[in-house]
């Protein structure tokens, strides 16, 4: 069974997007066992559009399109489509009605252009879409295969996992089954270096190393004729891989450090508040996405100023004068006072130079004091960060809630 | 003059790298005037990249390759262009001395492959290569230009930037200038419903709309053969766009409203605070990016309990309880509240329920009330998102920024 990408969307190819969704796409078709030979970008144009129909299924089975079903009158790839295969659009009842809701639930006033979302090719399967107002469409006809994919990777995303990836396994006879290991603390080539081996060799399942914004991924793929017989391969390896990397795995699933530390404090029992001077509130926004965490988080300060770290968290100004605000002993103050203040068994605080500003050759940007207290004991790190002011605050904010993990963990 | 980029590498169709070629080269060729009308990817297959070529020069004048010209057998581009114009490859004698002088510098054996980069198709003009060992080819026949560039981007965008944009640059008679705006309030739809006209019959400059994570933003596109002609198109459409649209546009360049929140508080000398429950520190995150902003951020709380509500901002035991956590009157309370115990001119609050848990049918999941203090006098909005937990966060933290923004402006 060959697949082939074709986003639409002049937007990609005037570069104001870049094109994220093929490689989602061409991951999870390989991870299906599905070849795919060619990808195709083409704009809102209904006779280029048709033309990369056309050129696709001179060679593959399966086109999946992404992009063009907004509201607007650019967006054209279900037109295309229908008319490609010569069908009606029809309205869809149940896709009209959300889209409806959707603007009374928000008051806000619909456009007729708004409904152009719930017409749908007849005889197609509608896939529903929790995350927006355009639904996707899969078309079977004439043995060709037609997955058309709302544009914003939000909801293609989840419309992918959720809908497309149960249908295209139905069509093919193996499976693969994927598990992942999440590291922080070593690179990606230090990773690569301490598993070469492994990887080298193994053949079924694969592993393959991903860099991630901070941190590292291992996905292991095993292919099976069952979900239990894949499992089956991929434990032995996952077991090698964490023997390998210890307390750098932090995780056996796709989830966050923030939710590894939620669901440890939640376990313990353990309170927790945070006071983030270059962090600026990114730690404690990150904790707060994780739904249970009201249990746990009782207060967060953003202490940016100096006035603000000695009022709120009542660090001493004989040791901001001097030692500065970016220091340990400022770091160890803000810990304990916040811990004290909002009266919390933990917290993680951070004091740095996030820049661009700022740096001094003693003090350089990217400079970070991360500071973690658990009951009574405070764990001070010293970082030096590169990249940009976002990156540094990311790499804090990371690096701050994985320091928490490994004391958690002990 | 039409192009056409076809980025040869299996590694793309198995998801493992992502195309960020495509999207430089994509942005590139929009600034330069030349048109793209489609993108293609192919794998490491002489039959593939073959037809990739001959349907791309159906439609296009000239090709931009990338990928395919490292050391081994699988780098195959400059075989295939090679066969494909039917011309032989021969040594080229600067290219294959900086590839023996490269590894007689590193100490390192080379391969008889290694010599393969050296080779070029006759006639074809060599395009130097200052960040790795395999040089880029311009081949023009037949009234067809074929750019052959390397496939990682170190090695690629300083090559286009020094030899390739300089040559299409002398091959094009006009320029393209985009300027965009940036709308908050409104949605894509109703965007569009309101300058539809505009959109209809202009054809220089473009105008396109684009829906982002939160808000709008339109693309006004001029081609001209000066900077200032393309400029004077686009102005008095720019112009227009903003009468109708009026407050709802918060900027005419690409900026973040967090960066135009920080500049207007900056400029009014106008120093804030925050205080938030649902959107738990991300507000303060949001405007803490702005390098900036430490003139007049002093302080963030991120007050997740009704006891630090209480504790730190002085919200009344009795409203929590009449009222309840999420509600107008506790809202109007934490931002007074954070304003007088941080000594601001202007404070953001926010209190709400993310969810997925919590909703009730009076209080439903995606209501929050957020409110902006400035100078005495609160403003409170009840807003009603749609969307998981991170999403009504999200529109939370836009939305408050956006009202702050609404009033320092008036």
């Amino acid at each position: 069974m060959k697949a082939e990408i074709i986003a639409i969307g002049t937007e990609i190819l005037l570069g104001d997007i870049i094109n994220s969704n093929a490689q989602y796409l061409a991951q999870e078709l390989a991870a299906l066992g599905i070849d795919m030979y060619y990808q195709q970008v083409v704009g809102d144009n209904e006779i280029r559009v048709m033309h990369a129909f056309d050129e696709a299924y001179s060679r593959s089975d399966i086109i999946i399109t992404t992009g063009g079903l907004g509201p607007t009158d650019d967006d054209i790839t279900k037109e295309v489509a229908a008319k490609y295969f010569n069908k009606e659009l029809i309205k869809d009842e149940n896709s009209t009605k959300k889209i409806e809701d959707y603007f009374k639930f928000r008051e806000r006033a619909m456009t007729q252009n708004n409904l152009k979302q719930g017409l749908i090719p007849e005889g197609a399967t509608v896939i529903n879409n929790n995350n927006g107002t355009a639904p996707g469409v899969i078309i079977e006809d004439d043995n060709k295969i037609m997955i058309i994919l709302p544009g914003p990777p939000k909801e293609m995303k989840p419309m992918f996992e959720e809908s497309v990836k149960p249908y295209l396994q139905e069509k093919s006879d193996s499976i693969l089954v994927s598990r992942v290991v999440k590291i922080l603390g070593i690179g990606e080539s230090a990773v690569a270096e301490e598993i070469k081996d492994l990887i080298d060799t193994q053949t079924n399942p694969t592993i393959a190393p991903y860099a991630k914004d901070v941190g590292v991924m291992l996905r292991i793929t095993a292919k099976a004729e069952t979900k239990d017989e894949a499992l089956k391969l991929i434990e032995p390896i996952e077991e090698e891989i964490k023997n390998r990397l210890g307390d750098n795995v932090y995780a056996t699933e796709d989830i966050n450090i923030e939710e590894v530390v939620a669901r440890l404090l939640i376990e313990k029992k353990l309170t927790i508040s945070t006071a983030e001077s270059c962090t600026g509130g990114m730690i404690a926004s990150y904790l707060i996405n994780y739904p249970g965490i009201s249990e746990v988080f009782l207060e967060g300060a953003v202490t940016y100023s100096n006035e603000a770290k000695h009022n709120r968290l009542g660090v001493n100004n004989d040791i901001l004068n001097k030692y500065g605000a970016v220091s340990e002993e400022t770091a160890r103050e803000m810990a304990i006072g916040i811990a004290k203040t909002a009266n919390t068994d933990v917290s993680i605080v951070t004091t740095g130079i996030a820049g661009p500003e700022g740096g001094t050759l003693e003090k350089p940007v990217g400079l970070v004091f991360i500071g973690v207290y658990v009951q009574g004991k405070v764990t001070i790190q010293k970082c030096l960060f590169k990249g940009d002011r976002n990156k540094v605050r990311l790499q804090a904010t990371i690096t701050g809630l994985d320091m928490l993990r490994r004391i958690l963990i002990k």
